[in-house]
């Protein structure tokens, strides 16, 4: 929550330049959360896009998120409360959002293929329950998060399957993928046929949980971007540039570059200067 | 093919206990690499399961493998002929391994999916052409080699397809995936859904092309048991005990086990006990 206000903040007092328009996801996990978010935003009033309208290069937009689970053992871990708890506070947060600013709210439910406490079988009927509360109260976005990566393309199926039959729009869903057991392109071609269009990834695979021991980042938005391209879909992001920040920014902060495209990439760049310089 | 010889010649000498029957692919680009086989098999007439014979826990099989290309460039760099000309020693290789002992002879065709001096193009009919020669020179089985990793889904299937238009059955085809570029599962889900059931692997994702420049290993035996038993299939291999194994290997060696599921399992089980220690 810290952490978000600053980043917040940070943002607005330096806005980027980019060839897009750029939305903050603002982490609110309450009222009192929200309320942080506010009174950033009171700070600079004209400097993000607000009330509805759209973001654009000038002002970058904000979105509010809300971190619910699939299973009672993550919710108590992660939230400290169960899940029926943690719903009440979330419809709060999502009716202040919409009511004060007309804020975009994305709501994320957490271990839906795999909990770290309850193993592989988490419900699909569970997750459907809690992503229909979710729309009801408002949210514009369910961000279904594979936390553990424990998800297989079968389940991921069945799961998706699942929340359609419960009158889930597929336009309302986004799927979030870690790659830790390496499965995260294989359950995204699942999802692509089911019909799913928005997912999560992270440059450089960055990321992780700390309530989840063991997960790796997300999947990486090189390894998301390759993938989607040699299915002949059009990302509109530029491969060779989400590389080169990958490369960047893992070495800023010192971790591992986790993607394998990226790494290719790299090491295929590396060996044509290497022939330049020969020749 | 002296490595060939001495790994022969070290089996044989030195009989493995293992829970099944074990066959050794001894690489014969020509005549003289496969009398170097026949060589080492007379010094040990008794030690191995020939003439039709099924191997068995106490006398390991032996199989021929011939390397074909699916491009000249590479056939070139590789072989140092054209594809025509291999074709012709291959067949004289094929039918002196099943006249003299009635061995089995795996055919492999590199490069199907992705060359690295053609690049992505490789003409799938092309490679209908080399696997349709190599099994009516007597090829038991054709190995699909995407060499360089750059094989996608959609070309997956494409060459599948021009593959059985070809009249090669599905039964005569292995696919040889490597994940250079991370697309080797999803490439495995597009063959199994085309009827393939024969894969190639590497424990700890070993192995590697000296004249295919950045490519990786094989894809990871872990990766590939995971996957399919994640969809239901019945490997009949122990995913635990192969990591392990991977685990063990990549130290012994040096290098890095690029299995993603070892590293999770391995991580999984290290987090397993230091919470019992805890306890």
């Amino acid at each position: 929550m810290d952490h978000s206000s600053e980043i917040l903040q940070h943002l607005l007092q330096n806005p980027q330049q980019g060839p897009n328009p750029l939305t903050f996801s603002f982490l609110a996990p309450n009222l009192k959360g929200l309320s942080n978010a506010f009174t950033v935003l009171s700070q600079h009033p004209t400097a993000f896009a607000a009330d509805g309208t759209a973001p654009t290069k000038e002002k970058p937009g904000l979105e509010i998120a809300v971190f619910a689970s699939a299973t009672e053992s993550f919710s108590r871990k992660n939230l400290n409360c169960d899940i029926a708890t943690s719903l009440t506070r979330f419809k709060e947060v999502i009716q202040a959002a919409k009511d004060t600013h007309s804020l975009r709210v994305r709501a994320y439910i957490s271990v839906v293929l795999g909990c770290p406490f309850e193993g592989y079988d988490v419900d699909p009927h569970r997750v459907a329950e809690v992503a229909t509360a979710l729309l009801e109260m408002g949210a514009d976005e369910i961000s279904l998060g594979d936390t553990t990566g424990m998800g297989t393309a079968p389940r991921t199926k069945e799961l998706l399957n699942c929340l359609s039959k419960a009158g889930v729009r597929n336009e309302d869903v986004a799927m979030h993928f870690h790659d830790t057991y390496g499965q995260a392109l294989v359950n995204t071609a699942v999802a692509l046929e089911h019909g799913i269009r928005t997912f999560d990834c992270s440059v450089g695979g960055l990321g992780g949980c700390p309530y989840s021991p063991g997960a790796t980042g997300n999947v990486a938005t090189e390894d998301m971007v390759y993938f989607m391209e040699t299915l002949g879909m059009n990302t509109g992001v530029d491969l060779d540039a989400v590389v080169d920040v990958g490369d960047w920014i893992t070495k800023e902060i010192g971790k591992e570059n986790a993607s394998t495209v990226g790494k290719a990439v790299l090491g295929a760049r590396k060996r044509a200067e290497a022939e330049e310089a020969k020749a």
